[in-house]
């Protein structure tokens, strides 16, 4: 098993920058990006070069450090720097609607700013690096606890569905849905796992089975429109899959596609688990309908792999994300442990305890 | 509203070819192509050069022709063409194993010959084309009695959702499940249609979009796990496809993916049809559990439009069809009628008395 390589990390103190694997590019050519301006982390946010709602939320603690860069010198008052946070936050904030580790991320920042009104600028940029840093940290450990609470639901020899990239890629660490596969596959539970290909931006073909591969774990590609096939011929023991929002009553938002997977699991009788860290719930909304759900561009589907797949001009729909009734949802694996069942109470007393 | 080009025609008497649409090129380049030879008929079948269960009858009857050119001579005698022609049926048999009008079409030309043993191989030559021809006009006459039938089903203002391309390019004529949506359009209906485009081979996106835009049919194209979202937010009133085999009791097995979009119509409520010839039908098999699921190459996955999407060596599971369980069918629609509902019953008064 080789240690894979980091999905981001910080070069330096506050004058640093951010490198990140560019997972666009992913398998086929491995490249990191050198983000120097905080224009440069909005776009590879944007672009999907970083993604995953965990790792999206590290990235845009590190922009700030980065955005707080200009115009921070000896001269400057704490009133200026307040306002160019704020700024830099907001502007980060527009990247991405739907995730919402995004913004969970962005307020922390801005609250370490809040509570400390003493620090002279130059302190405060350095207190919020310490605070990006340990925003990263901190999503390292919770990969870790996820993945330990998670393996107690997975059998030995389970064969596992997973649509989309939970994976380390998408985190600072080890993943959420796949940190339990990866945890299960330590325990020598002799797991094997078959991966949605993810249309349109294939994050299943193009990162799931290139992380499972480099730690050894039997993966199988599929297309989205196989699920339930494969279920059918008694395939799959248990489905897991991230998360980007989740609301006060389990509504978990994902990647587009989630909420078919959750139901044909339904209806095959198989068990369909979340995996995603505390800073994913959103206990302001009640259920998932309040949750705004990103379109995006239709050349993703029309031209999304190097070639025009469809006739010039043609109509789109294009949803980024789909929601998955808490009813559909068998238990949610978080830091803390698991929600089970998945109600509002049960959220509630995991939550916000914390 | 223009005439599309036909799927296919024949060129000549009994030393003729037959032309076709290279489908695998659409909707990027329009090309056709002539076979004249019966390897070349073989390799248009297995490749998708022309697909479509109806299409692929068509194609293989006149296969018949093609590979019934060599070895015919005014000195050749009747056994000699006889073992021939079974030779030449049971090659194209091999092209593809699930499509059970291929095989059915393939016996009809076996037929013509048992029931004419008088006549001279020049003679034969010349009356099996007569069937092959009878075989693509008949088809062309079941497309047009299907959308007749099935556009009773349709009401005024449905937005309908299919898989993969059932239309005018699977068959001689309009197609089946587009056939319905061409007729509904046609009275005045004002329908709109969302079409999964299809992995891996993107008949949906490729093919379906392009024949409705050409008929002027409003026409959105989703991925396929967007159905369930699109469902969910009520876009869909009915779901129409094709099928490639249907089983006596009603199993009907089509693109894979068919299966998905049944269980999640199910959960939504939605109508679901599948519009087919009874050419369609093998009631030899009690149940779709009897019917061979072709499986295709992985680089369809994960390299199928011009660019590698999953790292090298990936495994990959690639079945190309499935089977959708009657209970799931609201109805079929054939060129006599409507079955509903879909049981042993109603399939064996309506196919058999045919």
């Amino acid at each position: 098993m080789t240690t894979p390589p980091k999905t981001m990390r910080w070069n330096g103190g506050p004058d640093g920058w951010l490198t990140m694997i560019d997972q666009t590019l992913l398998p086929t050519e491995f490249k990191e990006i050198n983000c120097k301006t905080v224009e440069e982390v909005w776009e590879a946010i944007k672009m999907l070069r970083v993604r995953g709602a965990p790792a999206i939320g590290c990235a845009a603690a590190y922009g700030v450090i980065i955005g707080m860069q200009q115009k921070i010198d000896a001269s400057s008052i704490r009133d200026e720097f307040d306002r160019r946070l704020k700024e830099v936050t907001e502007y980060l904030a527009t990247s991405r609607p739907t995730a919402v580790n995004l913004f969970w991320a962005l307020d922390r920042m801005q609250d370490v700013s809040l509570e400390n009104p003493s620090l002279s600028p130059q302190e405060m940029h350095q207190r919020l690096l310490e605070e990006a840093m340990a925003i990263e940290e901190e999503d390292r450990a919770m990969c870790a606890a996820i993945g330990q609470h998670g393996a107690k639901l997975i059998e030995k020899g389970t064969s596992i569905l997973t649509h989309c990239n939970a994976g380390g890629l998408a985190t600072a660490g080890d993943g959420t849905a796949l940190a339990v596969m990866f945890a299960a596959a330590a325990q020598g539970k002799e797991i094997q796992v078959y991966a949605d290909e993810t249309r349109p931006l294939l994050q299943g073909a193009r990162l799931t089975t290139w992380e499972l591969q480099q730690r050894d774990i039997p993966v199988t590609l599929i297309c989205d429109s196989m699920a339930g096939q494969v279920m059918k011929e008694k395939r799959i023991q248990a489905v897991i899959t991230g998360a980007d929002r989740i609301a006060a009553n389990g509504d978990a938002c994902n990647k587009i596609g989630t909420y078919s997977v959750a139901l044909l699991a339904k209806a095959h009788n198989i068990p369909f688990y979340v995996a995603a860290p505390s800073s994913t719930f959103d206990l302001s909304l009640a259920t998932g309908d309040e949750i705004p759900i990103e379109e995006r561009q239709p050349e993703e589907i029309t031209n999304g792999m190097g070639k025009q797949t469809a006739p010039e001009s043609t109509r789109v729909y294009n949803p980024a994300f789909d929601v998955t009734p808490a009813e559909l949802i068998s238990a949610i694996i978080t830091e803390h442990g698991i929600i089970q069942p998945v109600t509002t109470e049960q959220v509630r007393s995991q939550i916000e305890k914390t």
